[in-house]
């Protein structure tokens, strides 16, 4: 391993200042240009102003159907005296023909009598009169077009119509991207082996390239090895605009592009004062820009974004419009560390009067946190975090009728409310989203007014009865009812086999079984304890037990990856990871909802997805439901 | 030409409703897929939900840098009493690596002590401390995507991730455009003769398509004939998704579109109550939608984009944001036909504290109007027109932004004013849009508070000198100042060569000269009028002397064209259009600003450009320009 390089701490909008100052001096946002067919200009932004080289029209036309005529020859003609012209006299034209010199006006054909081989006019033309002028659109020597103006569709009929067949237009920076990392692989590899990463950070870049007018240019992947890492940088240096060096998320390894940039440039920064993205590395070698992103895909993304989307559309001279920004709720406390920048990707709703913001995962390798993303927060270097309830600013990634348009789940998992997503969107245009926090945190949620309904299966150990009692229990006071979607197997997802013969609680607690067990106020975890009691199992026998995880499919993936042996769960999960089941109870999975939101439009459209057709179809292909009672309402309060 | 088709005047709404009810009756909108490689999916609507095919990270990984233990092994370790470790107890990892199944725990390397070939605890580790689950990110059978999500960068890294490399989108449909009329020649023919017109509107509504996610398939251009017309549908019918036919402009051409479109289909509507647009033909052959779109720009512009763009969207079920709508005070009167909506494009401008809009050319065959659109304004069926200064709504194209960043000059013609505007958008992003309307119109906006300055060049009668009493006699009771532009070089602009060698104004009352005049109440004509009186010379002996233009361009245009002989004007437009030129006179072009405006930060942009070494450098450029006094106020009020 490299040297350790001293990494700053440097404020977000410093380091933006001295990246794009640096960049000036050198020259670089100096626009250079290429010339394009016209036809192939759209959406790019011409370099100069562009002048007609031919008017448009480029003759006298017709502005109507009907004859030509030297208006001097009609001027006595009345209705009374109309005047006879001799075939010479006149010409017949349409729309749009010439008019030849010796004619200075057009008659219509309404007010034209055909006589043999003469017409006759009963009214005099004025001169120039239903005559388009040379140029009436645009004349020769016109500024079609200033510079960078961005080229549509109306451009390029006006350029062409002005005889323009090549522009010159903004070149597009061309952006290297060299992910490095010897424990990538590239993607499309069916078998990969426990330590080896899909390498998608690249593609992810080069699409964000993409949306910001560049050229990506994804390199090879490239090992952890200074000269390797090096060479690459060298054979790209020339072609490239802007050179992205994606490191390792090893501690370190970013060092080697820090001290390369030292070697081959200059070392603007290294180290942001933001969380994530800490180890951002910004520098100029041969008077361009280079860019260490670090390894894990959020803080690569935030770094591009905040160093490379600036410095990508000033060199074009683009100027995007801002994100809408909004004030939202936060539904829960962050906390934040003093001394950095700290972004939140959200997730957004509109509930009762308001936005609210679910904050996402932070952790810095989940990828599907920026797809699920609506927007982001900053909690600012000086603050140390937000509070549930506290207003925030939240610039949006989609438009706010999708906010306004979007169903909140909290609360239990289960692998038909993805199947609900999909028919309402498809159906209805209503996004739902949801989050996995069990039925004990769905119905907290619920009390605290930030979900639409909740997903939930709890066991009464007393009455051995589902929902009711709890629901009477955590929402006091209230109006409720409980609305069964799904009853579906619980049982011990086993490897495929069931290598270690596991039939029954029992066996959970033998030696060489590994156990995975749910979170604490899930319904999953309800019933194993409940089981374990029944059953006289002692709980601190069982290996595993305090190793927790958030979703059927969750633990199903801990089996199958052999990160574990067994898991209590539903038949569903085991069957879509092709594992073995053994059944061990019927439960029911209700959507608890306050009837005051049952006048929601989008709760209709949710009860009538529900019952739908296609609906139970997708339900019956997954296996593991019983569909008697779903969309009945099974309970509700008073 | 074929029978006269009855047209109908059908609503717009209705003629949209009925176009888009057949298409679904025949099943037109069931999506169709394509599956095609992630990497290429950006931009892309999802067909199905997509299901992860792996789990990410697909193994139990260190979340840390540090040594995996069996966590047991260290349940008795403290400070006081560590606990050493044997090296085959531990397995030094980084993070992100993977963890063998016989370790259930990491220690970060912080508090490890490295002793020979050992290694000395101090803490006891919590079993799966420092330990990211399979799945973290995502797990198998989790619904990456639902259907008819659009894939941007992040899906695609998460679709990497979930070993997904071919995706199922929604097939984009393919438009067939058939440009006819035997007028048409392709653009890039530098020798056009009289009559002949460049095919432009293909290109405009293939970038149109582009804009909707449609792929555009441009045919050639087919003469105006029945039946080869009906074989350029015949031919793209298969494979188009939806077929264009842009009519040529005269009158009863569509007639053939419409009477193909009964012959081999349906035809639904023939002819909307819209102006432009109303020949417009809505049809249906083989279960695919025909458009028939008139030949004049706008008016194929506006058609197509009432007809096809929701029906392309709804058929990729792509939901674009609508434009953002606006209210302007309109700044003249329009008068509109009633019984049809009338469209009206506009300019727009932020002044002093409203939005003003400035009614476009609405000629159909003026492209550049859709060029300067800012937005688009329609005058309902029952409404007989828009009052100067009354409200109304206008759907924005730009973002309003632009519009705050708007300079108006409304006034008299000078090629420099589109150098300033150039140099304005370049050095400040601040657009500068001009009417030329003359003189005296200027200073009548500028009373009327609807430009923020006014180009004149009046000449004074009685004394001899530019604009200051005009200025006095127009604006009464109000602070102004004028600030020199240019001064420039006015005379006879004559062919090259001057082959009828005009010399003087006396030679243009001559019988074979014709004279191409500027309007009523521009500077030009005021300079005409002041120099035939001094010299005695009768406009009545002028041929041409009724005949208007409105630009020094487009008198020098006809000049070059052979639409006329002889124009007064300002050198560099015959320099433009290489034209020789009789010099008469040096005159003063001068701005008239409202002192009260001075201090807006965009006038002071506009006064920087003047004084600026560029903006003198371009103006040498062009050449008959006098830039002495450029850049100084020449006179002020009181």
């Amino acid at each position: 391993m490299s040297r350790k390089v001293y990494i700053e701490n440097m404020p977000l909008e410093k380091a933006q200042q001295l990246f794009i100052n640096q960049l000036e001096q050198v020259g670089y946002f100096n626009l250079t240009g290429e010339t394009i067919p016209v036809l192939d200009s759209q959406g790019r932004v011409s370099l100069h102003p562009v002048i007609a080289k031919r008017s448009s029209p480029h003759y006298i036309a017709s502005a109507m159907d009907g004859i030509a005529v030297k208006a001097d020859v009609t001027f006595t003609a009345t209705e009374t005296n109309p005047i006879t012209l001799a075939k010479e006299q006149y010409l017949e034209v349409d729309t749009g023909d010439y008019i030849p010199p010796q004619y200075d006006s057009v008659i219509m054909i309404e007010d034209v009598n055909y006589i043999e081989n003469s017409v006759q006019i009963i009214k005099a033309a004025v001169p120039w009169q239903h005559i388009r002028s040379v140029g009436e659109d645009l004349v020769t020597g016109d500024m079609v077009m200033t510079s960078l103006q961005t080229i549509g569709p109306y451009e390029i009929a006006a350029l062409l119509n002005a005889a323009i067949t090549d522009i010159e237009v903004v070149k597009k920076p061309v952006v290297a991207i060299i992910p490095t990392g010897t424990e990538l692989v590239e993607y499309g590899n069916p078998e990969m082996a426990p330590g080896e990463i899909v390498e998608s950070n690249s593609h992810m870049l080069s699409g964000l390239c993409l949306e910001w007018g560049a050229v990506p240019w994804r390199q090879n992947i490239v090992i952890d090895d200074r000269e390797a890492i090096k060479q690459a940088v060298l054979s790209v240096k020339d072609q490239a605009d802007f050179i992205v060096v994606c490191s390792g998320s090893s501690a370190g390894r970013e060092d080697y592009t820090s001290s390369i940039v030292e070697e081959l440039g200059e070392l603007i920064v290294h180290g942001i004062a933001t969380r994530p993205g800490k180890p951002a590395i910004l520098g100029i070698i041969d008077n361009k820009p280079l860019i260490g992103v670090p390894g894990y895909p959020i803080s690569a993304q935030l770094v591009f974004s905040l160093f490379a989307k600036p410095v990508l559309l000033k060199k074009q001279a683009i100027d995007l419009p801002e994100p809408e920004t909004i004030t939202a709720q936060m539904s829960r406390k962050i906390a934040s560390s003093m001394g950095v920048d700290e972004f939140i990707n959200v997730n957004l709703a509109y509930m009762e009067g308001k936005y609210l913001a679910y904050p996402l995962n932070r952790g810095a390798g989940i990828t599907t946190s920026l797809v699920k993303a609506d927007g982001i927060t900053v909690i600012p270097r000086g603050k140390e975090g937000i509070n549930a309830g506290e207003d925030c600013q939240i610039k949006l990634w989609r438009p706010r009728k999708v906010l306004d348009e979007t169903l909140v789940c909290i609360g239990s998992h289960d692998m038909s409310i993805d199947i609900l997503a999909d028919l309402l969107y498809k159906s209805y245009g209503l996004r739902l989203i949801s989050s996995n926090v069990g039925s004990m945190g769905g119905l907290m949620a619920l009390r605290r007014g930030e979900t639409h309904f909740s997903g939930i299966h709890l066991l009464d150990y007393e009455t051995g009865k589902y929902n009711t009692s709890y629901v009477n229990r955590y929402l006091p006071g209230q109006d409720w009812c409980l609305i069964n979607l799904v009853n579906r197997q619980q049982g011990l997802i086993v490897k495929k086999g069931n290598p270690l013969n596991v039939q029954s609680l029992q066996d959970i607690t033998r030696d060489n079984i590994r156990y995975i067990n749910r979170q604490k106020g899930s319904g999953t975890r309800l019933l194993l304890d409940f089981m374990l009691q029944q059953q006289g199992v002692d709980s601190n026998s069982i290996y595993g037990y305090n190793r927790e995880e958030y979703t059927h499919l969750a633990v199903a993936a801990a089996v199958k990856n052999d990160a574990g042996d067994v898991a209590l769960g539903i038949y569903s999960s085991a069957r879509a990871l092709d594992l073995d089941f053994v059944p061990l109870a019927e439960e029911s999975y209700d959507l608890c909802i306050l009837p005051e939101r049952l006048g929601d439009i989008r709760l209709e459209q949710l009860l009538s997805v529900i019952q739908s057709n296609e609906f139970k179809k997708h339900i019956d292909q997954i296996g593991g439901y019983n569909l008697k009672s779903s969309g009945q309402i099974t309970s509700q309060s008073r």
